[in-house]
C-alpha cells in the first residue's frame, strides 16, 4: 500500500528495532540511505541494523564502520533504494523478500513488494527523502549522518552532473555541507581513485578502436583475451560504453563485449541526432533513446557485420 | 583601492557604457562571468560589451553568441576573474592594462592592479559573486544569464568536486537552476566530451608507464614523438599529470613531459602522506603540498634517474 510521508515518519517513530536493507551489489545511494536512517534511528535511542547480501566495497568503509551493533529481534523491516525484490540478493531476498514492511525508494519503476511504499520518482537520490525523513523525525544531522547521505547525493547523480539533479539537490547537498560533510574527500574516493585494470583496459580498446564515417561513429571491442590480460571485471566496462560517446565528434558509439558465456553482448551510446533504441531493437535488444542493447549468439567479427550495417542505416535515416 | 560589495553595486549602477574584460585563455568562469554581467547591465539599459584577448573555444558558443552589439564608446571598464594584469593577455594588456577601473575577483592572491577592486577569496568560482551583483542590480536572472553562471561555478569547481566548494556555491546551483539553467546540457558538454588526440596520448602513456614501489608510485612519460604521433596539444596534458595519482593505491604520481624546447619538464602529484614540493624543490622546482613541478635541462632518462633518487628518499621519509 502506497503511504504518504507523515504515515513513513509515524511509523519509523512507532517501532523501536528496526532492520534496513540495502540493495545488493551496493552503491553509494542505498549504503548512504541504510546507514544515515540507522543513524539517525539509534540517537533516537532505537536499536537499527542495516544488512546486504554481499561484502561492501572497501571505499564505503567510513559508512559501514559506522555499524556497532550486532543484530537483534527487530520487529520492523524498512528497505531502502530496493526497487524490485531481485536486486536484495538471492539470500536477502529468501529471508526477508516477502517480510518488508516499508520501502523508501526513488525509482520511478519501484515494484511495490513492499506491506507499504514511499516512492519518489523526481528525487535525484534516494538520499534526499531519507534527508527529509531524518530531518521530521527531528533528529540533528551530524557529520557523520551528514557524510552518508552526501556520498547517496553525489553518487547517484555523478557528482550533480546528470539531467536528474534538481534546484532540491542542490538544497539538500548545502544543508549537508553546513552539517560538516566532508564532500571533497568523498568526492575524492567516489570519483578520482581509477582501478589500474580498467584502465589497462581502456587503453587496448582505445588502442584496436574503430572510427568510422567521418568521425561519427566509435567502436570499442572487449575480448575475453583483453578481460583476461588486464584482469578487468565485467561490472568496470561501464565507463568504456559511455567513453565510446565521449569522444568529440562522436554522434554513436558502440562497444562490443565478449562475455565468458561466449555471448557477445553490444552497448550503444548516441547523442541526440539518434536513436540508440531503435537500433538495438532491429536484434531483439532495446532500452532507451540514448543509450541501448542488444546480444548476439555469433562470433565478435559476425555481431560486427550486422551493427555496422544497421549503423550505416541509422546514418542514412532508414532506421 | 579596495572597495564594498554596496560601493560595487553602486558604481555598475551609476555608469552606463561598461567594458568587461576577461582573462585570456578564456575558461567557464571567466567567459560566464563577462557574459552574465554584460546581459544583465544590457537588461538595465545600459551598453555593455566584453572583450578577450584569444579566441573563445567553440565550447563556450552557447554564451559568446549572446554578444549582438558592436563595440562602442565606453566610459566604465571592469575586469572579470582576472587575477593579474598579465593574464588579460598581451593586446588586452596593452590598451586597457592601467585603464581598469574595476575588478572583480575571486582569487586569494589577486593583484590589486585596478582603480578599485572587490575580491572575494572563499567564493569557489567568480561567477558566484557576479551572481550576488546581479541581484543586488535587481535583474532578474533569465536562463541565458542563468547558463553563463552556472557553467562558471560548475567548470570552476569540477562539476562540485573541489575542496573550495561551500554551502553557498550549492545554495546558488539551486537558485540558477529554479532560473532555467540547462545545467546537465552544460555539463555534457563541460565534462563529458574527450579529445581524439587526448585519449590518444593517454592510451600511450598507459602503455608505457611504470608502476613502482608497490604500486605507491606511477610514472607516466610524455615524449616528443608521442605528442607529434597523437596531435595532442600541451594544454591539454593536464589530465594525464592528474591520472598519474589517481590511479587506486597511488601516492605519488610523475609525469616527465619532453617540452619542444627540449627541456623536461616534471609534474609531480602527491596523497596526503607526501609533499609534492618538497620534492621539486630539490631540483629547484615548488609549488604546493600535493601539486608540485620542476623543470631539467637534460634528456628524459637523465631526469628520470635524478627524481627517482628523490623519490626514494621520500618514501624513506628522508625528505
Amino acid at each position: 500500500m502506497k503511504i504518504d510521508f507523515e504515515k513513513v515518519v509515524e511509523n519509523l517513530k512507532e517501532n523501536d528495532n528496526i532492520l534496513i536493507i540495502t540493495h545488493a551489489s551496493p552503491d553509494g545511494d542505498t549504503v548512504g540511505s541504510g546507514f544515515a536512517l540507522s543513524l539517525a534511528l539509534k540517537k533516537l535511542g532505537k536499536r537499527s541494523y542495516v544488512i546486504n547480501n554481499d561484502i561492501y566495497p572497501e571505499k564505503f568503509g567510513y559508512m559501514t564502520s559506522l555499524q556497532d551493533q550486532k543484530a537483534f529481534d527487530y520487529d520492523y523491516i524498512v528497505s531502502v533504494d530496493v526497487a524490485a525484490p531481485k536486486v536484495m540478493g538471492k539470500k536477502v531476498l529468501e529471508h526477508f523478500g516477502d517480510k518488508i514492511d516499508l520501502a523508501i525508494d526513488h525509482h520511478a519503476t519501484h515494484a511495490q513488494f513492499a506491506k507499504q511504499y514511499y516512492v519518489e520518482p523526481d528525487s535525484a537520490s534516494n538520499c534526499e527523502i531519507i534527508f527529509k525523513i531524518i530531518k521530521a523525525l527531528g533528529v540533528e544531522i551530524d557529520r557523520d549522518i551528514a557524510n552518508c547521505l552526501y556520498t547517496g547525493i553525489s553518487t547517484d547523480t555523478g557528482c550533480f552532473k546528470y539531467s536528474s539533479v534538481t534546484a532540491q539537490t542542490h538544497i539538500v547537498a548545502a544543508e549537508l555541507i553546513k552539517c560538516g560533510a566532508m564532500h571533497s574527500k568523498i568526492n575524492e574516493a567516489m570519483f578520482d581513485t581509477k582501478k589500474l585494470s580498467y584502465l589497462l583496459l581502456e587503453s587496448q580498446c582505445l588502442k584496436n578502436m574503430q572510427i568510422l564515417y567521418d568521425g561519427k561513429v566509435c567502436i570499442f571491442e572487449i575480448t575475453r583475451e583483453m578481460a583476461r590480460e588486464t584482469g578487468c571485471d565485467e561490472s568496470e566496462y561501464g565507463a568504456i560504453v559511455a567513453l565510446s560517446r565521449q569522444i568529440e565528434g562522436v554522434a554513436i558509439g558502440v562497444t562490443f563485449k565478449e562475455k565468458s558465456s561466449g555471448k557477445i553482448d553490444v552497448s550503444v551510446r548516441t547523442n541526440d541526432e539518434f536513436d540508440s533504441s531503435k537500433l538495438c531493437m532491429r536484434f531483439g535488444g532495446g532500452g532507451h533513446a540514448r543509450a541501448a542493447g542488444c546480444s548476439f549468439e555469433c562470433t565478435l567479427d559476425e555481431a560486427e557485420i550486422q551493427v555496422k550495417s544497421a549503423i550505416e542505416d541509422i546514418l542514412r535515416g532508414e532506421i
